[in-house]
């Protein structure tokens, strides 16, 4: 199957630089890109392909600047990225299996739960009972399903993630293998002999529309009420969100980060890898924090940008991360100094002794 | 269902500020109780709401001060967390299904394998050859039993927990879906062309009574003789527990702590998350370890607070810390002292001059 | 069933110092052996054992120095470590359940599956369409083999392994359980209303021969071409590999440890646990990377030793850390210095005054 520049370019609403008639039979990555490729540039990191590949079409930003000759035709947006991912969206619908249909056997599901049209049970699937499935729900093989869960319409669970009782999903939420939603929350009271007393987790999780869970996730029910996941968060692979916290809408947090106890997150934060939050505490909106940070303290203002462990503003953590690095020659300078002082020091004395003689 | 503050106060052992016939129908957490909810005031953080809560009845600690008029019905006792946890008990107790029993099909269990009574084995659970599982146990859908393992009464294996041949598990050991107990350790010997050779790992891993281990946490089998979780440890999500480590009596660690081989920790010990400890050291009892900190040496001393990566002592790491905040201005004072001794080295070698004129 | 120490001098190819008649029946840690033990000593750190234990044979290196009398038999081998581990070989080989084989039911393989000869597939394991088995195989029970899947000979898959499909894997791998093979990358494109598209991921994972990979790893399909973990690499528990990612040859990385998108790793690599590994940097073979640093970029020196976060040169860093512990009496000698320039200042002025009278 071939495409053309001038086809590509109507799909995704793109301006043609080049042969519009320049054709493409797959997808690659600018530096693997050769005869016959369709590749994007996004990050300016990559550029510098731009004049070597072998690429046939390119798609790039509006406001890449070309300084030297290009081979490729170049399909210009405004956000290569997001243009490239639509493309890749139709490529997937074309190229994909029709899509897995069915209750396949042997799976388990509850006489009492309540499955829609279209919906998809893998082999080895639990599902427990009154749980309440949307129509076009797709659960790949050996999950498991407490009883009471809702998943609503469109979602997808992939192999292997175990969801406990009580939880409820929204539409489009995406939850790859192995994550576990609901495990009771790390509650215990400490007792007079050294001992810890399990406190009860009576909550739950609740993961609202359009949320994507990455792999091996694990996000614990509340110890009362709900541990929120809000519309449109994006989490990565192994992160822990403790009970009780709360992540705000369109929140993106990279993978290996953990968020403790009873904290809230704001909206449209940006988390690197990591980075871990300490509980009870609240981080304002747009607030975006630097991988392997460490948050101890609540984020007041909104589009904070945060790095270091203990976390403060990124700039100024910047500069003392660089002075640290030359602490042996400020140490040097420092004894230097007193050695010249009590030079100075001596002199003085000195001639005070003569000055006085 | 409804309960008075008598009633609640009768059965945790507590006394009544305020009226003795408030009634609740459910419990809520501080933030979000309203008319009818029961919650708790544990930290000192949440006293602020006593004001403002329209909760119908809070339990609180002995020593709350109270400086302001306060709406609900108070419950005091000696500790507000512990006392709270022991009602939501006997309100788990009453609320919970009646407790899943018998063995679902299709489940496979080995015909060597010998079952107590009153067991709950999930569908798709496994249970392999010689495996021993006590009275009450309740093993979720999903999980894999290995040869030879032992569980013991009254233990909950959630969905999805794997162990290796040969494990031990002691009695009420609670493990949360996902995690992995007795994967190979992580040894391999460097061999001359740059590759390495697996060491096998003939060991296992023995459990303890009263053990909690979260959702997604690994513990390796030891090399030889045994990876021990003793008595009473509490383990959060993600942890990683190396071959041959050994946690002692009550120690809890939080999320995402890495514990490297042979490491040993005391009793009582408390770590924070996404800690590090390297190998093959001993921690004393009582050892508290502070959220990202990383440990490279023992600690002798029992009952030492650590932080910081390399971790000491906590406060002076914390001054240290408070410090590395001000670098930058440090430097300059250091930069503006250079200027003062050179302009004073300056005069005092002119004043020379001219008293040797 | 026992061994002389002649017969084991034998087998590792040892010379031997002691008695050559001396019998073990079994393998114990230095620490624990007792008579009739057969133990090691590789780490410096545990030779002090060799003048206590009560172990009668136990392997050590050519290069130890024996400063006491010591009782043991003792074979002396190159490196220890390996010849303890070829030994260890082949009494796991000798002890071990005669191997699992066959297909266990219930568990699905799909008719258009290809199975090698002397494969074992456990109950509730799915093979989906179009996988290739290939001979010796062993698949534990509760795995999710999505389609197209290829497993090369003689690989191990433990319990509850995901791989999504499109994967490849070579011979002789390993995977512990609860690893996550080929989920998608995580990759969104940020839109104008703060919400973000998900970017399809339609590469794969492969994993070249003799790589073996801990429990509860992730390592996530390529958004297009493939994620690689090339020959003999071995990865430790909770790993995160993201997108794009190239773990080159004979790389070792330790547990918790995060690798982003489109970071390629060189040959021979030793990484630490807990670190951190920024996007779209490549590191040089030999590259060594300690516990819980952060590497932000590209490291062009081969064999070159880091630290720190962010990492820069091992010994460096060292000695900044060191320093940083020093801070507060470092700041004390700074304000010490700003004093005494003070008073010299002051004096001088003074002298100067007297001097202009």
């Amino acid at each position: 199957m071939q495409f053309t520049a001038l086809q590509i370019a109507t799909l995704i609403k793109g301006s043609i630089e080049g042969n519009p008639d320049a054709k493409v039979s797959h997808v690659a990555k600018i530096e693997e890109a050769g005869e016959g490729s369709l590749s994007f540039i996004a990050n300016p990191k990559y550029e510098e392909y731009l004049y070597t590949t072998n690429a046939s079409i390119i798609i790039v930003n509006d406001t890449l600047e070309v300084i030297e000759k290009v081979k490729p035709t170049l399909i210009r947006v405004k956000d290569a990225y997001s243009g490239f991912a639509s493309l890749l969206e139709k490529y997937n619908e074309m190229m994909s299996r029709s899509g897995k249909n069915g209750i396949e056997q042997p799976s388990y599901v509850s006489k009492t739960a309540s499955i829609g049209k279209n919906v998809y049970i893998g082999a080895f699937t639990y599902v427990g009972d009154n749980v309440l499935i949307g129509d076009n729900v797709k659960i790949y093989p050996g999950c498991y399903i407490g009883d009471n869960v809702v998943v609503n319409e469109d979602s997808k669970i992939f192999a292997g993630v175990k969801i406990y009782d009580g939880c409820s999903l929204g539409a489009r939420v995406i939850i790859h293998s192995g994550s576990v939603i609901g495990g009771d929350g790390f509650g215990f009271a400490p007792q007079n002999d050294g001992t810890y007393r399990k406190v009860p987790q009576i909550g739950n999780v609740i993961i609202e529309d359009d949320v994507e869970i990455g792999a091996n996730t694990t996000i614990d029910r509340a110890t009362m009420g709900s541990t929120l996941i809000k519309k449109g968060v994006k989490l990565d692979n192994l992160i822990q969100i403790a009970h009780n916290a709360e992540i705000g809408d369109n929140t993106v947090i990279a993978a290996q980060t953990g968020v403790s106890g009873s904290t809230k997150l704001g909206k449209n934060c940006i988390v690197g890898g990591q980075v871990g939050i300490v509980g009870h505490i609240q981080i304002a909106d747009g607030t975006r924090i630097n991988a392997q940070s460490g948050l101890s303290k609540s984020v007041a203002e909104p589009n904070t940008a945060l790095t270091g462990s203990p976390a403060y503003d990124y700039k100024s953590s910047l500069r003392s991360q660089a002075i640290f690095r030359n602490l042996p020659e400020l140490q040097q300078r420092i004894f230097k100094l007193e050695e010249m002082v009590e030079q100075l020091t001596a002199l003085l004395n000195n001639q005070g002794v003569k000055q006085n003689q």
